[in-house]
């Protein structure tokens, strides 16, 4: 076993982070007497999965070769058929895998299909990492409801713009142009209205070499949201949830600009709700942009599963700027969930990190 | 040149972080045919200069052998005998100097004794190392007022409580410890009678190996404070500030009680004021340590010369919840003093980033 091959075999899978939804990302090595004979990643859900990429490129030599791949390969017929017919019939001798797939589909069959042929498994190789690669999929794939990261840029004091509300720029452009990575990541993005009213985003990915749009959601449960925003009139998709509070007529009229809206009982929106609808609609994953009331609403309702903190070298102060995290607030601080740092990263001048939520 | 004697020199130099105030931190390494000879650093003010202590370890080997020396070595007279006279006897063939002295009393006037004397010196040895060892030291030789620390404790999103005020604990017990080095390594501490009243903290150093206390300094315009507080009943030292709006019995009361107090004119106490008096009283380092509205006001007063911030990996929220810098804070970004980031250490499960301010 040599783990530079799982670790290519991981970097192969990641090269494709944003793209694969609702599939998860796999890397598949193929190595025979210490050369590497076949390589494939899964690009794209309905296209071929990473071991028949793989096995393409290695032909005829796979036979008696070994296997490194990130998942547990897959024995279902879903939109391809099963990969571990495919490695059985290639006649692969021993297979190593990263991952055994949560998915109750899946969960161990693919790897009891493969010993069943007479396959030699070792499956847990480099793990942590692997796991982490879907942490998306798996989630989704255990709560169907989308994987939940919150972004935010501020200060080292936690603030998002001055007392007189100036904001542009805290952090620099290398920050900001890794946010639009993480939109590029995620198959939604969501805001709140004020955000919408203040800022009239567009909350596309601006990437110089491009990247995928993530759908956009705004909560707006009054729907004060004008059809001329830019998230209504640029033609890219977009989902507002309000709630029985909005004047009928302005319904119809936010429907009729080709908007997907959504109106829930009562006075608000529940951040809950939203996500049991994000998740019915195979939304996998969800990137919550602001403001600071909303991000409030999301730790109040504990389903922050990572944070992506961006810090800015410098002190804003000022009881009355705006913050990262403002709204109610948690009162108790045995209630406050914890998080572990993921990943730090210097970007230009700020910091970059990134928390997972403490299982 | 060997950078591993300058490196060594720092080292025995940063060992005695904390005690040589006002003096600054001195390493020296004595090296002969590629051999340590001597060793030295300075460790208190009014003892031995480090070049002493190295040349006493080498004695007479010192004829013909190289120095590393973190600063350039004294010419004047001042509590002890200037150092480049005791260089130049030794024999000393070549000095290596990191960081040129900033004191106008010394300014460029050892090496020119040194060179007049036919060693042959190297300016600028790890300089930017050295001069970051001595940055309180420098600051006080150019400006003749404490270098200011500031020291926040908070969560990612800048909160030092939850809205119900539960502060204890938000970082956990190896970033609370680093705490009581900074107190350590800092002339004074600095706290607003808003913390007195709440937390009638101690403001000691607590390190299992013991430390120096720094001397405390309590911002308290209307004379607040009680004679049964901590800070004064424990018999350290103690300084106060007050405005001419104090009681004027109770002004009599609390110097009875052993405080060193100070009546400013107005109705508040201007941090420069208090600067400009600790200054006159040779206290060369300041550590700030809360509440919110006293940070605030040093940031608005631009005299912060380092931010050291310990980052729990939590969120607390509440637009009311306590905050690390609050008051009246700054309006415009374009105002807003920039710092670089110039360490980063995990503590636990905490982070501690280090800032200093850009020039």
């Amino acid at each position: 076993m040599n783990e530079t091959y799982m670790k290519l075999a991981i970097e192969l899978a990641g090269a494709a982070a944003g793209q694969t939804s609702p599939n998860p990302l796999v890397g598949c090595v193929i190595v025979k007497q210490g050369e590497v004979i076949g390589m494939g990643a899964h690009l794209k859900a309905g296209e071929k999965h990473a071991e028949r990429h793989a096995l393409a490129m290695a032909g005829e030599k796979a036979a008696g070769a070994e296997m490194y791949v990130t998942l547990e390969p897959c024995s279902h017929t879903g939109r391809t058929p099963p990969c571990a017919d495919a490695v059985v019939e290639a006649g692969i001798k021993k297979v190593y895998i990263g991952s055994v797939d949560p998915d109750s589909r899946v969960a161990g069959k693919g790897i009891q299909k493969l010993q069943n042929a007479g396959i030699e498994v070792v499956t847990g190789v480099m793990k942590e990492e692997a796991d982490s690669l879907n942490r998306i999929f798996f989630h989704y794939a255990v709560n169907k409801k989308p994987y939940v990261t919150l972004k935010m840029a501020t200060s080292i004091d936690g603030k998002i713009a001055t007392v007189d509300g100036e904001s542009q720029w805290i952090t620099g452009t290398a920050a900001r142009l890794d946010g639009h990575k993480l939109r590029h990541l995620h198959d939604a993005i969501l805001v709140g209205i004020e955000t919408v009213l203040a800022d009239n985003p567009s909350l596309t990915t601006r990437l110089p070499q491009g990247g995928k749009n993530p759908l956009r959601i705004v909560l707006d449960s009054r729907l004060r949201v004008s059809k001329e925003a830019t998230v209504i009139k640029d033609g890219g998709e977009t989902w507002i949830f309000t709630t029985e509070q909005a004047d009928t007529e302005k319904v119809e009229e936010i429907r009729a600009a080709g908007v997907k809206l959504t109106v829930v009982p009562g006075f608000r929106v529940p951040v809950e709700e939203v996500l049991i609808k994000l998740g019915e609609a195979e939304i996998t994953s969800l990137l919550v942009e602001g403001g600071g009331t909303i991000h409030d609403s999301f730790l109040r309702a504990g389903i922050l599963n990572e944070i992506v903190h961006y810090s800015a070298p410098l002190l804003i102060g000022g009881n009355s700027a705006p913050q990262a995290v403002s709204g109610q607030g948690l009162s108790r601080l045995a209630e406050v969930p914890r998080y572990n740092l993921a990943a730090t990263e210097i970007l230009g001048d700020d910091m970059k990190h990134v928390y997972y939520r403490k299982e």
